[in-house]
């Protein structure tokens, strides 16, 4: 089973990422020092749309860029794209094939704006107008659900985040992330008893805030694509402008919020949850008053900084949308309707 | 009732808002052309965040603006706000109060930016920071789901990108929303009528792409907050890349797509959904060939321009989730669970 055992390969993936690209991240990093660089303007879809919403809060937390989100429809249907002055623009693709991304690193380009390719493809359409190529080499993906392309995706950018601020400590914290995702997968057959309670389950609704906002997005995605469920992404504060409405008792709230400094605000939406709603939970910390909380409590290490907490708590979450495939009598491998590569303009 | 009487209200607020503001908006993009504004920084929540969807498209069409989507957490919980510099620092808030927009605007005071806030409060705490405050001028709003101070939102922002361009011929299509809105609002006893066949639907996805990537987005949010669907928003193309897999057979599917530069792509999930998957889709649309496609078509005027179509597109889809509320013996003034002033940090 090709997607089982790409979940398992993630620590030695990133831990070979990180020794072997280290020095070219660090000459990235140079370079852009060198522009007057004023913000980010990012293109991506699906998986590595995810992998851009990290970036938003780790390079505004860490480097102080504001990052936009690319509309890349304006760049290819509407052919008005905004004028990028100062901006880097930065395309992230697994395949580096998707044209709309493509079409927004070429107008960058044109513009005269550095560019920078995150993929695991160094010789597609996308690094032909990229001043720089981050290869995440995370091998051949053959399950069309992606995993390592995703956290490959994440170190590359918590790695480009690193070398940008020149931030020692953050240097040892990345090494440590190969033990701490190992660690994590030995949950493998305590998060395989637990999907078992939700066969039945139909939608769910899956919360994340801050660094880990992309968790939350990335979890609700391959449930989507794998189980079919109907699983939508908040911010905890979005939600409760309006969709925290929907929950009644037992309605099943998939959450991750480990320590750090949006922790209080998700425990509050937790407990509110459980407590006045009798919603019913799973949850990723490493918090015990979280975990206490939830019907399903998956731990991730005590000792996770925040800022690295992403690249470790979408393992678990990872392991729960793939048994619970299992579970549905779903093909892992390939669900219907998608393909590995989809082609948008 | 309030919620139907303000949805009703509509045509006559934006008339009144065209004429009583279209000065004080011109003044402000004067004041704006002085700035070497870059690009657009912009907060908000909820309803307004779907206001500012629209923003994003539309300043970066016809302004040739970038627009950065604020992530709020890191001006208060992070406390690690990024660097703001050439940046137009926009908050939209009907009430003017939630604290986390507050603060981005408040930063962005603070690091010397141009400062706009778009609100019906106009002596808010958001606009003591504001160098400009478009007054959206809704009148009261007593319904929790905000109806009327999103459309009017959506036409402040749209006044400002006429104003900003300087396009007469903008001008002269703005002043017929009004009309538009009154011609859409006579289908309200096919919409009562329309609402009955879903009263057992528990969860949807709404579809929409460009500017109405904004209306995807509020027709799902109403139908959360008034009837507890989970409705999950989504650009055509962001669906093709992973969640279209978990469409089945009856699936229900709500489409925005008017006529315009992304109707081809729009038309074309439109028929892999019917003719393909056999899902079952309601339409807003001025174009016969995605009409003809829905079991449950929404007529839009034909001479809509599609910038403006998000103005008129939404009243249907308001008057959708109130019908289908009271066929749901929901109760549409209060919903469960939340308040019309929700103040997140």
């Amino acid at each position: 089973m090709s997607l089982y055992s790409e979940i398992n390969e993630q620590p030695e993936r990133i831990k070979s990422l990180l020794s072997s690209q280290r020095k070219v991240v660090e000459k990235i990093a140079a370079e852009i020092h060198k522009r007057d660089v004023q913000y980010v303007f990012l293109a991506a879809r699906g998986t590595s749309d995810n992998a851009g919403r990290y970036a938003n809060y780790l390079l505004g937390a860490q480097n102080g860029l504001p990052l936009a989100l690319a509309t890349p429809s304006l760049f290819t249907y509407y052919k008005q794209p905004p004028k990028l002055k100062n901006a880097l623009v930065v395309g992230i693709s697994q395949s580096g094939q998707s044209p709309d991304i493509v079409s927004v690193l070429e107008e960058g380009k044109k513009q005269g704006c550095a560019t920078l390719a995150i993929t695991n493809e160094p010789k597609s359409p996308l690094t032909q107008n990229a001043d720089f190529v981050l290869d995440i080499q995370a091998g051949a993906e053959k399950a069309v659900a992606a995993t390592k392309t995703y956290t490959t995706e994440l170190m590359s950018i918590a790695m480009l985040s690193a070398a940008l601020s020149g931030n020692k400590k953050h240097w040892q914290e990345l090494s440590k992330v190969p033990g701490w995702m190992k660690d994590v997968l030995k949950q493998d057959k305590v998060i395989a008893q637990a999907a078992e309670r939700y066969r039945y389950m139909d939608q769910t609704i899956v919360l994340g805030r801050g660094f880990n906002y992309a968790t939350a997005f990335e979890w609700a995605l391959k449930l989507k694509e794998l189980t079919y469920i109907n699983a939508e992404p908040y911010s905890s504060a979005d939600f409760a402008h309006g969709p925290i409405a929907m929950i009644e008792p037992g309605f099943p709230v998939l959450a991750v919020a480990p320590k750090g400094k949006v922790f209080d605000s998700m425990l509050e939406m937790l407990k509110r949850l459980r407590t006045d709603i009798s919603a019913e939970l799973v949850v990723i910390s490493n918090d015990k008053r979280a975990l206490s909380l939830a019907q399903v409590p998956l731990t991730i290490p005590a000792d996770t900084p925040e800022w690295l907490s992403p690249l470790v708590s979408i393992l678990p979450a990872q392991l729960f949308a793939y048994y619970l495939t299992l579970a549905k009598g779903y093909n892992s491998e390939q669900p219907r309707t998608i393909r590995k590569v989809t082609e948008t303009k």
